[in-house]
């Protein structure tokens, strides 16, 4: 297969912004057609590749075209019904997180990629951003030691009401933004969750959780997200049994916290520390990891191996997503009490123990 | 009382680099002597105040001198015991961290104020120094909002053998360091804790401890702290139900990230934020709280009040202590397991309910 | 002109890495051919638009194809004599820097459009870099006041040897390196230069220069660099009169010195400022201001205007350029002292008058 | 002399802040009496030595008291007449900065000094400020090569008009602020000054200096100065011929960078650094350099050595100061125009040979 053919569904902010201009720069890799319910969107791909096909219904574009993979950028039931039918056709797929609602959803989604022995990808572009990546390269080096603990910070104001039609909050914020580092959370934790702390406070608009993960591989995690931020922003650490410890800083420096750091001019003094910044330069969709989750999911379709970030890759994630909305349910005691104009923060602690 | 008339205990280098320059700038206190197992130590005191009497005994030096308060800087079992006997004969006591060993000791200490109706203080700088007490007043105010978090990371790497005769590293480390946090967590949590979560994993010299506590009042706070770093370290960031969140980094910078925060240059955007600097040369004991501690007690010795960081202000703190040390003990099946050989890391967790 | 026709010639990795991923996300934009001496590497557009026409001739290209534009990333002899003769067939032509070696030259390139009445460009990607264009967006604000003093440090660490077959390695460096940070300063001086005083220091491998400008509007500007720094970084301040400062680091994040900065939460206070940091994920072509620069271009060609960046608007940086290797000819005796095995330090100061 | 007798001459904000603070915590010295015009002010120091005599005037305490010093903190014609009439005593002076008004002045100071026979001192803190004196420690290391360049850029934003009964609000402003930042780059280039290069812009109100200097032996210096500024902040780097650079930010974090700078962990990459911050609780006057700088005045006493900050070392200085002052007198011709309601920026350029 030297050139793969890709529709590409949902013309929408996130296409046009970063999947598009990743996949124009992604060598031998053709859009053949887009579709959007707004067909003058699918229309605007003609801008950049001037025989593409549009379409309004996915149905059509299936049925048209020869078509090797689709990248969705969709609302997740689209992604769940969508994925499900192509994948029926033979289709390797690509979608934008989150991939559906719940853990019982992308198990289906899991089955069915495995039965058809697919190439899948849900589109968790921190996994793939390059100062991730460099993290996760110090991270797995022997001189870093083994990891005892990830820090994650991850703020965000939204959504602050549910999405995509659903009831829950929680459950949209989780799927539209904690998703991100509940996922690195498992990606650094590798293994088995063997205990799980999660706590949700509540205002009138906004919440924030907390998450600590224990793997059987004897990693810790803690996560601070919320939507009671006032931007998005994200910061993360990682702890050594080395004493070392190495921290990114909203996506853009790192800072190594090493025993014995020496500069080579000054030497060693308890206090030198290795920090490292990108070129000023650094840009373009290497940087997001956009191009590199799209990248890793074709060349998965061109070498048929699985794709790191598959549909079954998120299955801890799901899981620590279902028992934080289980526990959500605040018990009416904790809702009664108001006191004068504003409800008492309600505080949901679980703790489960995993096997 | 015009002059207060002081004697020093324990001529270390604490009392030397912190405690004494500080007394010497306070007005009206009159160092009256010094008192050290060593003597020679106590008489270095001569180059700073020529008269000062200079003991090697404790009980000798309060037979012989007119005290009004003691300074002390010695292991916990001397501050425990000379503290007790001060206290018998009507002397306001400062002691630096730790107090005592147990809950059960300070509980006894903390009596023992009361009823002879003095002044104590423990040498919880961090209380005090300049970063912090803005950090308390901005999220003391109006504006900041209901404060809902409360994050400290307490980065340290020592002690890594137990100290003061002790058997158990974890007490030591928590006596010895994070007392510190824990003590900040209750500052601004204020109130009675409900629920607590800790967690410490152990390598072979070092360990790492995550304490989640939900206080009464609907502030939950977190801290990541042990001896697992390279070197001592302080961050702490405080979150408002008005998406306001400030944080303190290494005692220096604060960030203030709220919403719409506007320059009045450029106005409003929503990436701008407020960031906050000492002059280059802030320095000197209000910085690092030695100062703003022991004017604070003098004051209050004055004044007769009490002084906010007293025995009795560290009960919660000393409940958490006791509470995680309970917890340590690792079962025989999680100290069992050997691969190769090095230890399994074992965790420890504990979830209590506290009413 | 509904779409453009443009052909690339030379496809190396300035080309590969940045000019051609973000021509590709330009809209209406046909890449229709692309040259270079190895015809191997014209040929790799194909993977990208897959009926691109190659070429190792740019005469040939020239002949064969219909082209409103050319794009150029070549050594500058090559963009000297491509550009005149591409001008000469009425093309519009975007070159890389530099587009020539010497003032004069540039003089010739500027005749030619000026008199063929087309649009040119030079790749001087910084100032249309997002965090440069937000600096602009600032200080041309009424709020920031008049600019009284640019300061741009531009650290690198090469050429080290002279360039595209020249002799001189200041020349070399100024035309490959110090054209970004000359060329801000005249952007932001924005008129006439009444006064320069530069001054370079060699080291036996390197060299730092100093060059402070006055400008007829009363703006000053100093530049701090050389190839003596261990890599690539790029700080810039801008001073007002009404006691603002902005300052940009590493084109990443941004400070804003003001009086009486406020923040909304906690009020006013003297070292409060504002900081602006661009969201984690900010990436793309956009940043680097590759995108920018190329969509000015065709942007110009569409409307039929003048692009800000053209070749005319350079000749302030080379007269510079000019004046500091014509002063730069150390006379024999600074050559010649050598103390042990290293040259004396070799300082040439210039201080001109221009009119 | 095992104790050194000092008075204290004025006792304002910064005897009281800084000088006495750092004072009372060396060792051996025994503040005799203090002397201000105001005597509530010189009783105040009875609050801290409880014996001290207090004066109003100074002719009266040189008299009454056997002392071996002065430290003196007043107006710089009383630092000058004090200084001069203490000298003839036999007394060894510390002034604050400044000492004296002119570089005469200055030059009979340095003279009845050596003819005298005694230690003097200048209060330039700056010098013995812990991350400076951090940076003289690396910059003086063979690893680090030979100085090339010293930038600094040192805000400020008083005086705005002319102190201690002046005209000029240059010399004012070079004499309170800019003479610390010319003393640093006297200390870092360390030696004779060839060539000097000197501009200040003026506004309504405030100014700002650019100064570059160029000594003997090879390095250069360049400082950004003024009053245009909303507070007080102090930034430095030191470039080498190594392709070393240091910088100091706001007397607080180091940056090393450096080719191939390598940490223990991650090994060598292109853009790591070294970063060094002092612990969270450094604080005290040794930060500040207080005590650095008094310390070494005793100390010069004790082993009757001459101090490195004593009045000749100024010298340099004020030929810079006063070759600025003497450039500062704007022709009529620059003073004439006036463009609406604002004066025209007023730009007055210096080039100088010393030789």
């Amino acid at each position: 297969m030297s050139v793969i053919r890709v529709g590409i569904i949902g013309i929408g902010a996130q296409t046009r912004e970063n999947l598009l201009p990743s996949l124009l720069q992604i060598p031998d890799i053709h859009i053949v057609a887009a579709c959007d319910s707004e067909l003058e969107r699918a229309r605007l791909l003609r801008s950049y590749v001037k025989d593409a096909g549009n379409y309004a219904d996915v149905g059509e574009m299936l049925d048209n075209e020869q078509l090797d993979a689709l990248v969705m950028a969709c609302p997740p039931q689209a992604h769940r019904d969508i994925a499900m039918q192509a994948m029926l056709r033979g289709l390797h797929v690509f979608v934008e997180k989150p991939p559906c609602f719940t853990l019982v959803e992308l198990e289906e989604l899991a089955d069915m990629a495995e039965q058809q022995g697919l190439v899948t990808a849900v589109g968790l572009n921190f996994r793939f951003a390059r100062p991730i990546q460099h993290i996760r390269s110090v991270t797995a080096s022997h001189a870093f030691g083994r990891t005892m603990h990830v820090q994650i910070n991850h703020y965000a104001n939204k959504p602050r009401t549910p999405l995509w039609g659903m009831q829950s909050t929680l459950r949209s914020f989780l799927l539209a933004q904690a998703i991100h580092s509940i996922d690195l959370a498992t990606v650094f934790g590798s293994g088995e969750i063997v205990d799980l702390y999660s706590s949700v406070q509540r205002d009138t608009e906004s919440l924030l959780a907390r998450i600590d993960i224990a793997f059987a591989s004897g990693v810790s995690a803690s996560i601070l997200t919320g939507t009671m931020f006032p931007y998005f922003e994200f910061d993360m650490k990682v702890i050594s049994d080395r004493s070392t410890m190495i921290s990114l800083d909203n996506l853009w420096n790192i800072t190594l916290h090493e025993l014995e750091h020496a500069t080579r001019t000054a030497g060693s003094d308890k206090r030198w520390r290795g920090a490292w910044q990108p070129s000023p330069l650094d840009s373009g969709y290497v940087r997001s990891g956009y191009l590199g989750e799209l990248s890793g999911f074709f060349d998965a379709i061109r070498h048929q191996q699985a794709f790191e970030g598959d549909f079954a890759s998120l299955l801890p994630t799901f899981h620590i997503i279902e028992h934080m909305c289980r526990e959500e349910r605040p018990t009416p005691d904790l809702q009664a009490p108001v006191f004068g104009n504003r409800p008492i923060n309600q505080r949901v602690t679980t703790n489960a123990q995993f096997s």
